[in-house]
């Protein structure tokens, strides 16, 4: 696959965003995956603007829920999402971002948010925290 | 990772379960992925009763928003998704099923649901039609 080679001209673009089935509250569903290793790293959402953007710089732009805000993921940290590929689904409800992670995605400072597991005991931590948290941000939460 | 090795205990899956941050809506994303080749086969959505027929009987179980009805995956088309791990991100609020897929997971009768791309022109198919649709379904889809 040959993924985002050269910038998506703005036809492409509105083309793309047109086909996406944004819910009634103007989001989509995002699944991240490190490109190479298969690795999910995140589900976030975004709205019209935020894939418009994602697709027109080649980063990983999202719509914060709990802030209600634009979130251009790393711009606190510095852990950005260089985008490889976008693929739709069959509904076109869904999107799976395929990214080249800097860093690590999660705001605890494990590569991964999906960081425990279904075990015969309970809930278990099944990755490690790769960096600080507190050196990933000031004050902000990415 | 161990995985599901052993079926759960009743208190590890209503630990696993009261863990999980469902929507208002009662429901939860779920990403399932193969595996072993790390691909993303389809995102759906669970209620408490769809998580825990998953964790109990190892195959998985959906809650099927368009249908309003318990969705067990595969019934009508024979292509199951067994259980091999699950995964709860750092807000418990999105879940990742590792699973084995039979089969394809899409109703299109492709492997993935996410058979489109973005792409230069706009969007493209990049995945073949591995089984006839006609002769996954009789009548439903599943």
């Amino acid at each position: 696959m040959s993924g985002f080679t050269a910038p998506l001209s703005a036809a492409a673009i509105e083309e793309i965003v047109a086909a996406v089935a944004f819910g009634h509250d103007g989001l989509v569903p995002v699944v991240t995956q490190q490109h190479d290793s298969g690795e999910i790293l995140m589900l976030a959402w975004m709205n019209r603007t935020a894939l418009r953007a994602t697709l027109a710089e080649g980063i990983a732009v999202y719509w914060s829920r709990s802030r209600m805000a634009l979130w251009r993921k790393g711009e606190t940290s510095g852990q950005t999402q260089r985008l490889i590929d976008l693929l739709i689904d069959c509904d076109a409800d869904s999107l799976v971002l395929k990214v080249d992670q800097t860093g690590v995605a999660c705001h605890t400072g494990r590569r991964s948010c999906f960081f425990r597991a279904a075990r015969a005991h309970g809930i278990a931590t099944v990755a490690p925290v790769l960096v600080d948290p507190d050196t990933l941000y000031a004050r902000t939460k990415d």
